[in-house]
């Protein structure tokens, strides 16, 4: 899927000073400015989106509203960081791939990132306006890990996907996340309503119970600039590989650009254990970019940080969001 | 695993000059010049590395010498780049992965990628010296591939990988690649001799038949420079994620950075057929480099490229490449 956000989400801008200065150190090229502040219901005919992959598969649980989508994942050698564990690109790979495959399950997958038969007649796709994650254990290499996915409403015009990450052995929930989608036309590159045919087509999968990840006040990023900002990193540009099947840069990869800003101190001694990001415009293959972070909070060695994608030119905002940070084990 | 090489591999530069100047466009920021010129055996009591994971298994054809390990993957939605195919990245993890669960099979895997016991004892790893790739058809998402996997003996000091992947429903060999893997001391950053008691543990699992990958005559790569190259991109950074355990940066993110000075009308109307990796050295994270690609020849629509990504402090070498290219149908 794809990354935009809507304006109607701008926040002012609120400070934050912390009573002491934190120096995390000095990264490279990276400019670094002195720390100023501190279950839903399923057809009875599923089809099985690919019939040799024994990992995907719909499982039913004893109550009517709780038919879930489950699908399991092998963490590759490859898929895993620095440190061993699961990057948080590779949850929100899982997460993305499980949602495409609830489509494909329920048989109304048409092409593309879970594109319909009425999103498809009318150059519609999906994008992402906004992701939250918590995560409390990343998995290791050749763990094996259970996503479980479902969708509900999210006003007239969005959709809300829901995850759980879990232990596949214990069920032990190793994170959660939850995003809104809305509809964009795929020639005019504008945000669109979601169409009463193509709203039939998924609504019946809807949870309508309480079975809801809690969102995070995602409204109250404030909107970093060069004056607010405590680290700053420039010259940030999409690879080829960045780009997906939609011809700009996957939300995936902004994770990346966002991490460039935080302190070099705080990727190694510390984990990502939250994160709220709110897409604000679709990027391309052209862009250039400045990531900003800022320290919003430190309280028992955890830290916050707000953070900023923006266009080099004239500033415009690709993403603004939080993450949350503890020291490593 | 990680990417360096030796520096015996050195070669002088060939140029090579066509008739005609051949013009690919001009991208964003990246600086275009003119067109220059134009069955190995296994022990009886293999482990499984994960008996959860059914698509690893080890199995048997009628003859002795052709016991081969193969590992199924299915190409996920997040693995396949804006063609809508699987990326050469998605295939070089599929043969690093494979090679990694190889070692876990024989049960001699004891951490990182593919260290041994004796290995581990030593602070050695291994590191790709040259990677060899051609792709005769890109698998799409969902699709179910087979990767074969063997070992062979490459001297003294070194082995070889030898990968085949294949449409496990036809198969039909979709690509085939090898690669030459050396030891280095993690923490002296040098290479080292295989000691005697590693070699022991691997090498009753090197193919002693014919059954390897032909080579392509990678000491023929020259080494171009500012003058030589036609196109260059700068300002290269390796992102926090772009590391692997080894700390550095992975050798299959080296692509990335090459297809970086690639003419942008080759990277849409093209596709790559053909590529020979030579790793020079192994890049850290506060790197910065350069992309050089020249035109080494064009034929029938079909075009071949050299590369040079190199250390922008110093002009240090990290890897020498040649890239082939037809069109995309």
């Amino acid at each position: 899927m794809v990354t935009l956000g809507t304006s109607s989400t701008l926040c002012s801008f609120i400070g934050v000073m912390l009573p002491q200065q934190i120096n995390f150190g000095y990264r490279g090229k990276q400019e670094v400015k002195h720390a100023r502040c501190g279950g839903f219901q399923i057809k009875a005919n599923v089809k099985t989106p690919n019939k040799d992959d024994n990992s995907l598969r719909v499982t039913t649980s004893s109550t009517l509203d709780d038919f879930v989508f489950r699908q399991n994942f092998t963490i590759k050698s490859y898929e895993v960081g620095a440190n061993e564990k699961a990057s948080i690109e590779t949850l929100m790979n899982y997460f993305q791939d499980s949602a495409i495959n609830h489509f494909k399950t329920f048989g109304i997958h048409r092409g593309g990132f879970g594109s319909t038969e009425e999103m498809i007649k009318r150059n519609l796709i999906w994008v992402f306006t906004h992701m939250r994650i918590e995560t409390y254990r990343y998995p290791v290499c050749d763990e094996v890990v259970q996503v479980e996915a479902w969708m509900s409403v999210a006003g007239k015009n969005a959709v809300r996907w829901n995850w759980l990450l879990r232990d596949s052995k214990t069920y032990q929930v190793l994170s959660k996340a939850s995003s809104g989608c809305v509809m964009m036309n795929k020639l005019t590159r504008k945000l669109s309503k979601i169409p009463e045919e193509a709203r039939r087509e998924f609504e019946s999968y809807f949870v309508n119970s309480s079975r809801m990840i809690p969102e995070d006040d995602i409204k109250n990023i404030p909107k970093l600039n060069v004056i607010t900002a405590d680290y700053i990193c420039t010259d940030l540009k999409p690879r080829w590989n960045d780009l997906d099947i939609n011809l700009h840069v996957s939300n995936v990869k902004y994770i990346g650009w966002v991490l460039e800003s935080v302190p070099e101190s705080i990727l190694t001694n510390h984990e990502l254990c939250g994160m709220s990001l709110e897409y604000k415009r679709e990027c391309g293959r052209d862009s250039k970019l400045h990531s900003l972070t800022a320290i919003c909070g430190a309280n028992n060695n955890n830290v916050e940080f707000y953070h900023l994608l923006q266009l080099e030119d004239r500033g415009v905002e690709i993403l603004r969001g939080r993450t949350k940070w503890r020291p490593k084990l």
